[in-house]
């Protein structure tokens, strides 16, 4: 037997167990939509909360179905990312098997045979599919591509801008169905999701769990259609993308840290919120109403740099980094 | 010549530099008392503020005096801390020269004798002194000792109240001359703290510059008064206690990170009001009035551990130590 050696204990391992000890393992549901101020010590805590039903008397979620939109939309054309199972903007394994970070196939399709498509695939029975299309562009595109159904949306979240003191940086629409999966990625925003129709599943992590999601450095790629009309993956010049590969609901890579990190799940449906705070791992997948589709709304609002936040996740990125790789 | 070598970037000046660039070295000065919303903005980023002249209206600050302090605790012993060189709770070379973590002898004396002391040492012009005092019992001494004077100062901070949701949990009266320091430390309350009377000049660092203090375990000791009247340091039992022994104003032990530390410098003068964040390390000298005296309040509010402050600057403190010790 080789002798146990004990040194002394792991900070990142106490950081991660003294996390978990002072903070709840699930979402905080709020009754109302938070004051500004009680919505800022949730930003102070950088904690995430969920208030049920926030969004039910709005327009867009009282009215849109596929007639509607297709109504509000007629004869435009939306930019559409196609993947052949559902999996843009994530760590996939090209045809040499080394695994690089692919952006979907992006092409403008009219609206409604882009709905039509999804719709029609999620009720189909088959299994096998040939690609999957989300709406997804998170450009602004509520203000910009998709502009006409802007006024069934509220046009920010007050007591997040009377907090943050700033209107929205961006807000987006996301429409797609339950082939559709989001990998776990972070975003420098404060951002208040709103699910409009389906229902968004959540699997959330700290920032401080940076040791946990396993980054790598990854070649960036896209799919690109070919001439008989399947997806490829095509490497990209540039720098490579540092990008989480742990799948905190199993599979994917994992450090020796991962398993003391304690995921936050929570799933938003028809009218509700979601505060999730700035640089929080996220990764989501959907389920759609009955006709088939899933659709959100989020406002992101830029996070602040200044105090002592970002530069204690940036160590804590940092400090992760150095431990794993000695 | 030996070869440089450049391994990776070392994790810890990275947060010190990152820190330093994206916040001010200057503390901020605010026109007027925040607003709770306001507040907890600084308490979010976990930065200091002052407000010149905020207690400028209260009856302490209008009104305190020698005669009128006698008068108002007419009779009264209050609790005074005794040093030979105004060094209260702080690292002092005992006789063998040992660095102890040293508390004060305390006593009681007639609050008429102890404020006649201190302002008599003051406009002395002696250089050596046989002792000094320090009324600084942090006991929320002002709603107790010295409660006959409570009615003179805000009962609470009621932009902090309303922010931090709580009452202060202690409410704490100084009163001493130019001869006392209080040595670099920090403390688990966000802390407000209004100057009375003299000034208080303070030496400020953020909780994230742990690797910069020189944390030390040091031994407990107290002064003890012998018979003819001196102090004597006297070791004592129990745990050693964790305590910076770096002079952020020069001189004390220093690490190879202090000189990356950043510290903010202010001065409360009479009626002037200063937001000290929690866990920020401060170092604090004072001038006195015409009087002779220096006179402060201040109110301790409970910090919040949930959230990701507490865990992150625990683990720049683990972080530290073992940085430090490889």
């Amino acid at each position: 037997m080789e002798p146990t050696r004990s040194g002394p204990p792991d900070p990142i391992i106490e950081l991660l167990t003294t996390y978990n000890e002072l903070n709840s393992s699930q979402v905080d549901q709020l009754l109302e939509v938070p004051s500004a101020l009680e919505f800022m010590r949730y930003v102070r805590a950088n904690r995430p909360f969920v208030v049920r039903g926030a969004a039910e008397d709005w327009s867009a979620t009282r009215t849109w179905d596929i007639e509607i939109l297709k109504e509000l939309l007629d004869g435009q054309s939306v930019q559409v990312a196609v993947t052949p199972a559902g999996n843009a903007d994530s760590p996939t394994r090209n045809n040499d098997g080394e695994l690089v970070f692919v952006k979907p196939w992006e092409e403008q399709q009219p609206f409604s045979e882009f709905i039509d498509f999804i719709s029609s695939q999620e009720k189909s029975s088959k299994r096998e599919v040939s690609e999957v299309r989300y709406a997804q562009t998170q450009n602004d595109n509520l203000r910009n591509e998709y502009a006409a159904l802007f006024s069934h949306v509220e046009k920010d979240i007050p007591w997040a801008r009377i907090a943050l003191q700033e209107e929205p940086e961006a807000i987006n629409l996301w429409i797609g169905n339950s082939r559709s999966v989001t990998a776990l990625h972070k975003d420098n925003y404060e951002n208040i999701y709103v699910q409009i129709t389906g229902e968004k599943h959540f699997t959330l992590l700290p920032p401080l769990t940076y040791a946990c999601v396993a980054e790598r450095e990854l070649t960036p790629a896209s799919y690109v259609r070919k001439h008989d009309g399947s997806l490829e993956i095509k490497k990209e010049g540039g720098d490579k993308v540092p990008f989480p590969t742990w799948n905190p609901d199993g599979g994917g890579h994992e450090t020796k840290y991962s398993k003391y990190a304690q995921p936050l799940k929570v799933t938003l449906r028809k009218g509700d919120l979601l505060y999730l705070p700035a640089l929080w791992y996220h990764k989501v997948s959907q389920s759609t109403n009955e006709e088939g589709i899933c659709c959100a709304v989020n406002y992101w609002y830029n996070m602040e740099w200044g105090g002592s936040f970002y530069p204690l996740c940036n160590f804590a990125r940092s400090a992760g980094i150095s431990a794993l790789n000695s």
